[in-house]
């Protein structure tokens, strides 16, 4: 017997195909796979010792505090050593213009909950982060895709879709997931221009930003934005919303992120957040406050750059031993993911199987666009170089050589 | 310089009046005024100790699992034993049918997005629990509301109300925030074959539940409901979704709450969720776990039975004191709170000022009625005595009743 439910869902969609990428992530938990698949830190890098010492003290000398009910827009030691800790990255803000998250996801959540009515178009990148696409289509989200190349984003075509009129841009900048391109400079300032110029703000996604390999570091939008619109007074923050987590650099598992933004902005978030979870829960953050306080997280994010880089490099030398010729792939300069592109005829969900066959996984392509843009995906795979050890990384490369090679030879492949 | 994003919100609610007691509320974080305002649980009762033992044994044992990426669901130990220790309730349900959820308000805003479209009413007791409402509000819920008495929702008048045709119903039938009555047994029946008659299902809300403080246990909804059904078969859980909530009884600050449902309806939660903030942190899942398990969750209640017991019989005690007779208050058998009737003409936003004169707080009554609901709440006032302890409950019962009889003489009152 079936229950009165079904008959009674809202009108929403539900990221049918995320769900089948789940189902997907499953098989690849077997232990004999190695997966370049998830988006996981290595658990290496947890400062677990760290961790310990600070839920001890936490609970030690603030337990009743830590355990109870805390304010939607965070503890304020924290918020205020995040709005520092950006400072440093001339990202100008107070605690004020700082809201903690359940995660960026939720960051994500919110702001599709506070800008997007059901048809609003959203401008993003093509490929994109699949969470986004996720958050966004609860909310009636349609998309503008506009493409991306090693430089990030092609803002030279960018006006159409801009006079189109979407209701803002999403954009990852540094080591794009998936692509793991990074915005050039150039193109940065171009951006901003072009938001000013047609009015459609910008939220600036920037979970990775501190995991740099290599070259120099590029400003943010939200710096570019303010030097911008600095021209003018009398604001603080402006037409960018920024985004960052300490999944990358503390622990995922405290699902702890944060939202810079104009303090009006801020309030109507923060309206939204309580009634979504009232607030981040108050334990992780006084024991996140304790764990990264007195310069330890700038010592860890160091440990764990020196960590991903060496995985980077073990997996863009397999590639270049073991990958044939037609194959290209992305050179990120930080992040946690590469890109590869096949010939023009490639099926990377067939890939992916016959990749399992071999006992090694990764996400097809597909998954990263947008609904209604057009999808070169299945030329695609997303690789995850954070997760396994240098070792693995170059074993798992040479058996997905195994698979994309016997792709290749499929007669629908273009040689 | 304004910025581009208020121009761009959507058209949602944003739970202005939430906010005005989120101010209100603030005033009442001054040390001198004894307040009855808000929800909270006792800190003194927060098993500190244990979860420091807790933490430590995690990240000793488990620290890679317990800091990285978890599921949507929930960590499957935590499902297994919520599922578990329902069962001794007559819950049937296995861990496929609970959903780990970031706080009880989480699994509002997941029911609101499944369930809500625009201008949908759904079916609640006047007054309701805020925070449901709150949720509700952002998916553009308009409501039916029916008023409880002493024995809860009052289920006789009921039929034209289901005519009209709610989504669902939104219930509280323990102890209920704000009224702190209870539905009846006979009531519970009744609900249960209405809801078959006219096919509109039950969210049932119980963080409550196990804090009783006198009286028999009465058998949740979600029991009487598959009681009704088993005489069909072929179904585990039928009609009625439940929640409930580790805040009340291990800590709010952790976070952690739980929907049951059918696996079905589960199946469509996880998406939402996994679009709303991926999953619940991982670490509190497995510190609650291990604070929680060999019985300590079940010895750790009667303490806090004990405490609030007092606590409450100490309001009730100084109410009869102090308070003039024309003033009426439930008796709560459990839970948080006690709901204040003044006579008719009582303006509980004016004696909330007065009050605050007098240093003492609590929650004006209108703002638990929703909006489109006939609003009683002018004669009312929610007290909490969890908070407190026995002797400043006494005296702040005394402040109140001064606040209480100056308005009383207000020529607008009728005597």
């Amino acid at each position: 017997m079936s229950t009165l439910w079904k008959s009674r869902y809202a009108n929403r969609t539900l990221g049918i195909k995320s769900s089948a990428i789940r189902e997907l992530l499953k098989v690849t938990q077997k232990p004999e796979i190695i997966s370049f698949g998830g988006g996981l830190p290595a658990p290496d890098v947890f400062p677990v010792k760290r961790f310990e010492d600070a839920c001890r003290k936490v609970l030690a000398e603030k337990g009743s505090q830590a355990l109870q009910y805390g304010t939607t827009e965070g503890y304020q030691p924290l918020r205020e050593m995040i709005a520092h800790n950006m400072s440093r990255y001339g990202i100008v803000a107070t605690a004020e213009n700082v809201l903690i998250t359940s995660g960026s996801q939720q960051a994500l959540d919110l702001i599709g909950k506070l800008l997007i009515n059901r048809g609003d178009r959203i401008l993003v990148e093509a490929p994109t982060y699949l969470g986004a696409l996720q958050a966004f289509n609860v909310y009636g989200a349609q998309y503008v895709s506009v493409p991306v190349d090693d430089n990030g984003l092609i803002t030279e075509h960018l006006d159409s879709s801009l006079r189109a009129g979407p209701k803002f841009m999403y954009v990852l900048p540094n080591f794009q997931n998936p692509a793991g391109v990074t915005l050039s400079e150039g193109r940065r300032h171009q951006l901003i221009l072009l938001a000013d110029k047609y009015g459609i703000p910008i939220v600036e996604d920037d979970p990775y930003g501190q995991l740099r390999y290599e070259g120099e570091h590029i400003a943010p939008l939200v710096v570019l934005d303010r030097e911008n619109l600095s021209r003018d007074n009398g604001f603080t923050l402006g037409n960018v919303i920024y985004l960052s987590t300490f999944s990358k650099t503390l622990a995922p598992g405290i699902r702890l992120a944060w939202i810079v933004a104009p303090e009006d902005v801020i309030v109507k978030l923060v309206q939204l957040k309580q009634a979504a979870d009232l607030h981040t829960s108050t334990f992780n953050q006084y024991v996140a406050y304790e764990v990264a306080k007195d310069g330890f997280l700038d010592q860890h994010v160091k440990l764990i750059r020196q960590v991903y880089r060496e995985r980077r490099d073990a997996m863009l030398q397999a590639l270049h031993e073991y990958f044939p010729h037609e194959v290209t792939w992305t050179h990120p300069q930080g992040g946690l993911f590469l890109w590869v592109t096949m010939p023009a005829g490639t099926d990377s969900n067939a890939l992916f199987q016959a990749a399992l066959a071999e006992e090694v996984a990764f996400v097809p392509g597909d998954c990263f666009f947008a609904p209604n843009g057009r999808n070169e995906g299945g030329r695609h795979m997303r690789l995850n170089f954070s997760h396994s050890q240098p070792e693995q990384i170059r074993e798992g490369i040479r058996r997905l050589s195994v698979a994309v090679k016997m792709q290749l030879r499929s007669p629908h492949v273009t040689q």
